[in-house]
This record gives C-alpha cells, sequence and structure tokens, in this order.
C-alpha cells in the first residue's frame, strides 16, 4: 500500500480514494485476499447488496472479509473501480461514490476511508450484463417503424397478454400483496422482462391506503418516498393523505404495466422441491385458480399479521372493539367514549381525530414510547438527504438512497445517537410538557432514536404532527398501565382504575412477517424461515444474536424460492431493485450462489 | 452604449449580454424609450408572452418597439434582468437565458445579440406575484400539523368540492375539451388555485386518443411530450402507443386533481357582456346543467371539425364511408378494397395498417405532400433540443422550450430551411424511390419544411415510420387527382380513373378551429373572433397579412373572455402557462390591459 507511505495532509480526498481504489483492484485482480483485507481498518465493514455475495450481507472486520472474498472472488472478478463524482473529506474521513463491475453484472457504492484504511465500503449491483433495463438512450421505440410483421396494436398485445397470464402462460415471480412494495417490485420485474403477476385481495390498487383510518397521512416527507422510475412532482405534498396516495398507486400500477391481479385472496402455496416451484391456489374475484410460480414473494406488509391481546372480559364487553389496522374514523363514534390501547403511531393519530371530531377518547399508555416531532426529524434526520434542502445541493434520490445504505447496522446508532440528542436539547419544552402531562418517554434502550426502533423492531414510536400537545394539554386523556379485563362497558387496568368505554381500538401492533408464511404455507415453512426484520441488537423485542442485517428481507431464505419484501415506501423503492435483480437473474438462469445464508435464530 | 465601443473580440460572451442588459434596464428605468429602442438592431424582434403585453406578441423591429412601449412600459416597470446560466456565442451571435420581473409578475426568456445590436428578445411571465405556485421549498404540507379546525380529510373536501362544483358553486373557467390540452391547462388552473371544469364527451380521460385508429402512436418522440409538472419516465417509448398515452391522460388527470366532467357535451353559450360571464348549456350524462363560468375555452381540438368534401355520387355509393378522424382501424376491412383519399399522415397511417392486415387498399393523392422520416425529423430537426443527446447536454424541457419560443415567426424559416436541406441530401435515395413510384413531394412553398406547415396550415405532410415504403414498392398502391364522383361502388377520379371501392376514407383534414365556436355560439361570435392557427405567410391555406403569432391560440380574442387552446403536447404543455397565467390575473382582479389585440382577416 503505496498511500500510506506519502503524508496524510498532502493529497486530495479524489486522490486518496482513487490510490486506495487502484490498491484494492490490484489485489482483488490478484486474488490476493490477504493484500486486500490489510487495505482494512480492524473494525471495518463491507456490505454488499448482491454484487459480490448475491446476498444482502455486511460482513464485519478484517476475518469476515477475507471468508467472504475466498468464497466468492474468483468468479465474482471484480474490475473497473472509479468514483463517479469527487470524493470529498470530513476529518479523518474521506468519502465516495464509486461504480466498479463484475463478471455479471455493474454496480455503484460508496466508500469511506479513515486515514488510508478502508472502514466502510458497500458494494451494489444495478444491472445484469445482457440484461439491461431499456430506459433513457436505450428506452424502446414504441411505434414500430417499417412494416410490422405483427399487426397487433399495443392494447391488443397487452389485453392477450392478460387473458393468458395465470392460465395459458405461468408467471416465473408470484408477488403475494400489492401495496406499495409489491407494486415497485412489480413494476421493475415488468421493466426487467421477468413475467411476474402481482395479486392482492383488495378492490385495486391503492386500497391498502385508502380503507385505513381517514385521517391517516405518510408521515415520511415526499422525498424519502418515491417510488421506481417516477418520482411524485414538484407540486406533490410533503405529507400525502392516505386517499391521494391511493390513487397515486393505482395511476402508478397502470402506467408502469405492472400485471395486477386485484380481488384476488391466496388460500394456500406448496413448493415442490423437486420440481423447483410452488403451486398456489388462489381464489380471483370468485374464480378458484392454481398457478405455478417458481419463485413466491410475499409482501403483505412489514407489519405482519394484526397482534390483538387477549383480555379476560373481552366476550363480555357491549360495546365495538377493533385492531387499529380495521378502524374507520371517527365520524360514527361521536357522542361515544373510545379507549385507544397502545401508543405509538396509530394511536396517536387515531385519538388525534377522535378528539378533533368530539369524541371522548382516553389513550392507555402500556409502556414508554419514543416521540419526535415530525419537523424535527424532517430537519435533522433526514435533511440532508431526503429534503428540499438536499435536492438543491444537489442530491439526488440514488445518492440519497447509496448514502443511507452505506452506514453499517453494526454503527448505525451511533450515527443516529447525536441526532437524537440535538433533537431532545432542541425540543425540551415539549418533551417537558409531555412529561409534565405523565406521558413517559424514551429514544430507544440506547438512545438512538427512531430509526433504529423502526429497524429492530418496526413499532415503539410516534412522529408528532400534533396528537402530543392535545396529550399534553389533556384534551386526549392519558391513562397508563396494563389491561386486567373488560367489563360491559369499561376497561380495568391492574391497579383498578376503570376506563369506561363504548369502544376499544387495540392500536397494539403486529406480528412477524412470517405469520402470513404460516397461514400460506403452514408453520413448517414458516419455522424454517424463522422470524422476519430486525437485526438482532439485542434489545427490546429484537432478540440477539446479532444478525448484521435485517431478517429475510429482500434475500434468500431457508425456504428455497420464497422471498419477503417490504417497509416503507423508500424501503420498497430502494430494496425492490435488489430483490427485482435476484429474481432476474434466477429467471435468465444466471449461476447466483449464495454467500452467507442467513441462519435462523428466532421462530417469530 | 459603451458596449460598442469596445472592440468585440476583447470581451466574453457573459459580460457582453450583461452589459446589454445593464444598459436595457437602465434605459427602461428611465423610460427613455428611444434610448432602448437604439440598442436593437433594426430588423430586430421582441417576442412576449405575457409579461409586457398580457398577449402573445411579437413586435417586429424597432418601431413597432418603440410603440409597445410607449403603451406599455409605464405601468409593466420591468427590472432585475439577469442571465441565468454563462451566455454563449456562435459566430456574430450571442446567446443567453434571462430572467427579470415586472411590477406583476416574474419572467424569463432569451436573448440574441448580433455584435453588441438585440437581435430576439423573448420574454416571458411565469409567475403572478403574491400568486406563486406551491411546489418544489413551498409545496403544501398535506397533513395538517397541530389540531386541525377542518375535521375532514383530504378525500372528503375533494368529494364536497366535486359535489358541488357546477351547482352551489360556479366555476371561474370552463374549458370544453379534454384532450391533452384541456388537461394540462385543467392542471395549471388546477395549481394556481382558479375554480374551473374540464368538459368532454367521451367516457374517460385520454378516449380521445383510445378511440382513433389502432395503429396510431404519436408521430412526436417523448421528450417533446411531456406534460406539465409530471414528465414521462426513462422507461416511457419514444412513440408512445395511443393506448398508452390514453392511459397516461386518465392518470394525470386524477393525481394532478383536475375537475373534470366526462360523458359530458356542450349544447349552446350565450355571452352576457354586461354580466361579463357565460351562459353554458351542457348534458352532463344525461343531466342537463346550466353553468355561468366567467371565461370560456375553447380546447377541442387544433384540427378544429372534420372536414369531408361533398361529392357527386355520395348518396349512390353502397359501401361504407367516413372520415379518418371515425376510422377503426384494419380489422373489420379484411378482404375488401379501400381507396383513401389524401395523402398526409392519417392517411399513411391508415394504409399502411390496412396494408398490414392484408387489405387491398389503394391511396388517393389529390395534392403534393411533405415527407420527413422520422429519424431523420428526430435528428436533424430536434435533436438539439429535444432528445436523450440534449438531455445528456444538460438540456432541459424548460430551457428547450424557452429557446423554440425565442425564434420570431417572421425569421423562423430561414432556420428551418437548412434542416430540410440536410434531410433531403441524406435521403435522397429514399425520395428518389419515391418520386420513382408516382408519389408528388414537395418541401412547403418556400422548402422551409415540416414545423412551418405545421404552423401555417396544421396540415399537408407525413411523418415516415414506414409507410413510404410501402408506397414506393406498390403494396400500398397510388392513385392522383381530384375526385369526380362516386359510383355504386368504385371512386372515379376527374380523368376518368375508376378505384373499384368498399370502403372510402376521406382522410381530408379539418376546418378552422373557430367552427367549433360556430356551433356552440352561433356564426356571429365565430366570425368576430375569426380564423384560428396559422400565421399570415401567404403561403397555402395560411393566407396573409402577416400576422406574427398564431392566430387567436393562447391569447385574448375580438370576443372577450372567449380563448383557444391546442396543439401537440409540446403546445399544450408550453402555452397551457401563459394561457392559465392570463386567466389567473383576470380571476385575482389584476388589471391585464392588454396590447395589440389582433384583428381579424379572414372568417375561416
Amino acid at each position: 500500500m503505496t498511500a500510506t507511505l506519502e503524508p496524510t495532509t498532502a493529497i486530495s480526498p479524489q486522490r486518496r480514494i482513487e490510490t486506495w481504489l487502484a490498491n484494492f483492484e490490484a489485489a482483488l485482480a490478484a486474488q490476493d485476499i490477504d493484500g486486500v483485507v490489510g487495505m482494512f481498518a480492524v473494525d471495518s465493514f463491507w456490505r454488499d447488496l448482491v454484487a459480490f455475495t448475491w446476498n444482502v450481507k455486511t460482513v464485519e472486520g478484517r476475518d469476515q472479509i477475507a471468508g467472504m472474498l475466498r468464497a466468492r472472488l474468483a468468479d465474482t472478478t471484480p474490475s473497473g473501480f472509479r468514483t463517479r463524482e469527487p470524493a470529498t473529506a470530513d476529518g479523518d474521513v474521506t468519502s465516495a461514490f464509486i461504480e466498479f463491475e463484475t463478471a455479471t453484472g455493474r454496480g455503484s457504492g460508496h466508500l469511506r476511508l479513515r486515514g488510508d484504511e478502508g472502514w466502510t465500503l458497500l458494494t451494489t449491483l444495478q444491472e445484469l450484463k445482457g440484461h439491461e433495463e431499456r430506459k433513457g438512450a436505450t428506452r424502446v421505440l414504441g411505434a414500430v417503424h417499417g412494416s410490422d410483421p405483427d399487426p397487433r396494436s399495443w392494447a391488443e398485445k397487452r389485453a392477450e397478454e392478460e387473458a393468458t397470464l395465470g392460465r395459458e402462460k405461468q408467471p416465473y415471480v408470484l408477488v403475494i400483496g400489492g401495496g406499495q412494495g409489491g407494486i415497485a417490485l412489480g413494476a421493475r420485474l415488468r421493466q426487467l422482462g421477468v413475467p411476474s403477476i402481482v395479486v392482492d385481495k383488495h378492490e385495486r390498487p391503492g386500497d391498502q391506503w385508502r380503507k385505513r383510518y381517514k385521517s391517516l397521512c405518510l408521515h415520511d416527507p415526499v422525498w424519502y418516498d418515491h417510488l421506481p422510475y417516477l418520482p411524485f412532482p414538484a407540486n406533490w405534498p410533503v405529507f400525502a393523505p392516505k386517499d391521494k396516495v391511493g390513487d397515486w398507486l393505482e395511476f402508478y400500477t397502470k402506467v408502469m404495466e405492472v400485471p395486477y391481479w386485484s380481488r384476488t385472496e391466496c388460500l394456500s402455496a406448496t413448493y415442490d422441491s423437486d420440481a423447483g416451484r410452488w403451486t398456489v391456489e388462489v381464489n380471483r374475484d370468485g374464480e378458484r385458480m392454481t398457478l405455478h410460480p417458481t419463485q413466491l414473494v410475499l409482501a403483505t406488509g412489514m407489519s405482519g399479521k394484526p397482534s390483538i391481546p387477549t383480555l379476560p372480559g373481552q366476550d363480555i364487553f357491549a360495546g365495538e372493539q377493533h385492531h387499529s389496522s380495521q378502524h374507520p374514523g371517527p365520524d360514527r363514534y361521536v357522542g361515544k367514549k373510545v379507549v385507544v390501547v397502545g401508543s405509538n403511531n396509530s394511536a396517536h393519530d387515531i385519538c388525534k381525530a377522535l378528539y378533533e371530531n368530539g369524541v371522548d377518547v382516553t389513550m392507555l399508555q402500556r409502556s414508554s414510547t419514543h416521540i419526535v416531532k415530525s419537523d424535527s426529524l424532517m430537519e435533522l434526520g433526514l435533511g440532508d438527504l431526503y429534503s428540499e434542502r438536499a435536492v438543491a445541493a444537489g442530491m439526488t434520490t440514488e445518492k440519497a438512497d447509496l448514502t443511507f445504505a452505506s452506514l453499517p447496522y453494526a454503527i448505525m446508532a451511533d450515527f443516529q445517537r447525536p441526532i437524537y440528542d440535538a433533537i431532545r436539547e432542541r425540543d425540551k419544552d415539549f418533551y417537558a410538557r409531555l412529561e409534565a402531562a405523565g406521558f413517559e418517554l424514551d429514544f430507544g434502550d440506547d438512545d438512538s432514536g427512531l430509526f433504529m426502533k423502526y429497524l429492530r423492531r418496526g413499532s415503539g414510536y410516534y412522529i408528532d404532527v400534533g396528537a402530543c400537545e392535545l396529550v399534553a394539554d389533556g384534551s386526549i386523556k392519558l391513562a397508563h398501565g396494563q389491561v386486567s379485563h373488560l367489563t360491559e362497558n369499561a376497561v380495568v387496568l391492574a391497579d383498578g382504575t376503570e376506563l369506561p368505554a363504548d369502544v376499544v381500538v387495540y392500536a397494539t401492533g403486529y406480528g412477524s412477517m412470517n405469520g402470513w408464511a404460516a397461514d400460506l404455507m403452514g408453520q413448517e415453512i414458516a419455522d424454517r424461515v424463522g422470524k422476519v426484520w430486525g437485526l438482532g441488537s439485542g434489545t427490546a423485542k429484537d432478540p440477539g444474536p446479532w444478525e448484521g442485517e435485517q431478517r429475510n428481507m429482500w434475500k434468500p431464505t431457508q425456504q428455497e424460492n420464497l422471498w419477503f419484501h417490504g417497509g416503507n415506501l423508500h424501503q420498497s423503492r430502494h430494496y425492490s431493485l435488489y430483490l427485482a435483480l435476484q429474481l432476474k437473474a434466477r429467471y435468465e438462469g444466471i449461476p447466483t450462489p449464495v454467500y452467507g445464508l442467513q441462519e435462523v435464530h428466532h421462530l417469530q
């Protein structure tokens, strides 16, 4: 490593990165794994999205890096490492967006050096050679110029395709669940020419949003929420209302030509490992059909199945009880007393809408909750990557996504903690008002805030858009503790407190996504796959051991040809690419030797 | 003008432009009209889109510039002229994109100097002060943060708005015709907060395209076709098939929240000049309704009403006869003999599809036709502004539109002619094959090619996407001359030639758009408004005198509060802004003194 012989201060960030990349590439080309590993710091991280590992995998430290390369370097044959734009430096750390290629594809990524040593490296597969997406300069012509041997119009070809897909022609991929995750993946598979069907039980695309409680708006801002290919326009709201999101998803599905079956419920799925394909029974708008996809993707919602606690007296309670996912909004409850069990996002949204419609509402806080004001989160949490300010500074969605993906989960909490320290300081009066009202706050087990809670457990927080002041001033009543039982007309807490209730809303969260797998494929497959989501951080609801990546998401599982896809709009956009490329490679018969297939440590 | 004292070669293009703009602004500020005019060349042009004239107006030469300024300078009070990006030079000509403001708005434009003299100046209004569109950094929040005094959701507000608009609440603007023109204008009016309704007779938005002949694709490439706010994605075809365009328009209407009434026919419109409003009778899906808009926009298609020649024997002919706009496509004519009267775009498209479906088809050429191969037009005609190459070179849609608009119509033919000279040379073998087959070619009266024909008469050409080779090799039969009469089973030409026919398609073009006005408002108003479209070039179908702008398009007409909007997707995008701003200013009560209201020289 010649670079380390030069004095650190003498060379530009760009020169420093280029030197490192040149040495890196030379060592890779020479299959000199010791040489490669020696270029990394002892506490270094290489995160790979499909490019080297055919997996979503972070290797941590020199030994793991060496292990991955011993397994994968020979047939990956990476080359052409270069920067995409000038490198930048911040103190001891030099960073750059990079590009490279492998035997089978072209990739992009991100590199951080500490001094002259590799600290974090992200490598992502962006396209498969010979199977590049047709867009921009290579977009399809559309019209057939010259005499056309196929006299059918676009509409006629589409109609025939729709009529035969799933009947004469089997899909290679079946995506179960047509929310933003299924739709984004469906759009990518369509663009990649992989025969697929997205099935969904609702009347039409977007109903996954339309049918939620009426006050729901996106809690993430527009810059974070773009779908692939077609970003929201400049006149789109920062936080789009649910029905507007629904309309967009419907529009998007149509113009992206996603093969989408509405009103379709999956009844069962069994895997024939000899044939290497699934048999899936579906009810399509009353018609029983059998599909034989090779690959099955569950995109039924990262939150999994609604989780309702079993409580004594639920059978006696005379009023209405429902899970938050079934809550229709406030209109029919005017004049009634509502108890909302739970104190996370849905609980706050529902309580706020109920109060604003004149309903007597009590929120039951069962455990401490992490609260962040929306504008603080936008400014301090997302502003550098996803905001109008970021756009003005030249940040693109693609660069923001790569930057976001470049931080290894193992050290992400360290990057997050200072943001939440700043938020605590900025909003200290706000937090004081909440605590004075008796609201129990937390900032995560290790004070790392909202995003880590999301990645670890997908729950435990509320992004405040106004409900908190209603809690602070008593407009939304607050109660604490666990539910002991229900009576005919009240929720009774463990300490004996009685909360009169005509309606109980269980804003009590969701189970693991493999609950869907259990329903469709049986408990055996669900247990083989194990818990979905979470990092193994050893914090609440995310038991260790450390996994390094989110369990089972967007990558091969212990069940052959079964995949999980989901998450927020950002994840649906970004990770759908890597899942789509994994499926495309298999469809085309490209070898996909998976490195480091995850082990299963928890069943649910 | 101090700039002229410096040697021409010594200063940078940017410095030259800045010096001119500084002197220009100083003379404007001093109301020194002679000084301003002296900065322009004798043969100079100032094109203004609403910013100075509240009109779409080109003033030509120093006298006309002086006349416009004498009328409009005092209350326009322009200031802040500056470049948007570094100026460029090409030989003697220095060019720059500019920005400026006026008392009421902010504008952009384009300036060309020849030497140090102003040659072409474009000034366009981009927004009204105090009425800026909310987008980008000022986009709406969407979610209401904090306690919401209005508990209705977005969907509920939209539903109520739809229920009351046109009943309890009258639209300020009624747009008749919901193709790309009406939809683009509707989107802009929505964004500007002007209560409007777009009405259209079809079942749903996009049917204007869906219901045309089945082989139809856009003849203009995607980069030229973007609608406001929401450009087509990178995976969109170069030439989109009609049904795909239809789907895009339908969902664009929805996501842009354009108030759009499908299945609505306008029956009559009368103007009450005392009240300053219209009474419009409509049939909305069977319900008779009366609307009272202040402004009425006809966006019923730039091609106006189908024009079918009256021929002896049409009543005797035993087969099917229809105008090209009613032509369904080839499927039902297999095994029949079809004569297509005409040799422009529709005639070629229809003949090609008929031939490819095995139909015996004859094209009747009545006069010479301008033919350009699609790829030549794309490369030589549009490539610098609207292409993947242009995008890669940093050309944006906005800059391309400004550049396009910056060429005064009076000299546009001079800019176009060299392009078509190059095309003639490039495709000389192609043209020779066509002529050898007897096809009569032209390149416009003054050899200025397709775009000038489009602007002058909207007809007389075909953008070749393959039909020409079928004509050249005789697959599509070719006949020449005028129709004498029809018999029971043939079209007979003036020279006695008899063309056996089971079907006659009249691809014979369209009348002036004020034909729609005559139907709705009576001949008196149609005659007051006069001919729509065309420049007064004195070439075929575009009689003089010279108008300087397209007749009656996107600007005040001789009928108060009546407007015309239309054209291709490019014009629907670009000129909808200026029409929308004129309407918005009137809606807000901003004075809009029109300079140079056009005179009427031709009735149709």
